[in-house]
């Protein structure tokens, strides 16, 4: 079990692509409520499924576990809340910390995240150029509601 | 992934009780929908993860994989739909198949089911005296059910 104190951001620019090269994840929730998330994922190669706790303040539980790549896929396709996340990830190392860019397809097309991770809420970092407005609270950026509520269709 | 055909009893009298050895079983769901489960369960001193998809007729998806005990406990204190499920299992060999009696206790003490896993709807096998009603299609025997609708609520 972790804790996972993470801080999200909106993205400028493209001066990040050339930091990184990306990884493409598909990702489904079997569930998305707010009590508790439970999401598989195909990360390149590999599959994991996670189950997480709900957000207080930036911090959450969080319990991981590998499955088998062809569970995680007829998993996805079968069983997963439609329609599934895709994404390519960008890790972007910069002092003791990464950043996370995820670059979504399909439904959530045009949006574009950082996320960091820290050891405590209070903890400092670094923030380049490339990154704009903080979007941590905001719960329509969570992955678990853009299976609902795509990007696609904000403000529509 | 494997595809599960079962068959459930109610149980009449104690004769099945000298037959086997009990389990203790803890179990929590992390999803209780009927579209998809998401089960934690801890097995004696072991524990697992199962995801199941949606009973169509008497078969249904299942994916289940092994997970830390500690990681399990923690999971059915802290994020499982509550109240968790407590019984103890009785594996009974009869045949080539083998009955899986269930004893409830907690709020659904005094329930007692009897389920046979088989590998088609139509085969047949052998049905001992303490086989009583049949009700594998009724969905308040489920144990996803068992949660929200606990036995000692039923006829209230």
């Amino acid at each position: 079990m972790a804790k996972e104190i993470e801080r999200k951001y909106l993205v400028k620019g493209d001066a990040w692509r050339k930091l990184a090269q990306g990884v493409h994840y598909r990702q489904g929730y079997l569930n998305s409520a707010k009590e508790r998330t439970v999401r598989i994922r195909t990360v390149g190669e590999k599959a994991v499924i996670t189950v997480k706790g709900p957000t207080i303040g930036v911090t959450r539980m969080e319990f991981e576990y590998s499955i088998p790549f062809s569970d995680c896929v007829t998993m996805l396709e079968k069983l997963a809340e439609q329609p599934i996340i895709e994404k390519t990830r960008y890790k972007i190392p910069m002092g003791s910390f990464t950043w996370e860019i995820d670059e979504f397809f399909g439904v959530n097309a045009g949006l574009i995240v950082a996320e960091i991770e820290l050891p405590s809420e209070d903890t400092p970092f670094e923030k380049p150029d490339w990154i704009g407005e903080e979007v941590s609270g905001d719960p329509r950026y969570f992955n678990s509601n853009l299976v609902a509520h795509p990007f696609s269709t904000w403000g529509k």
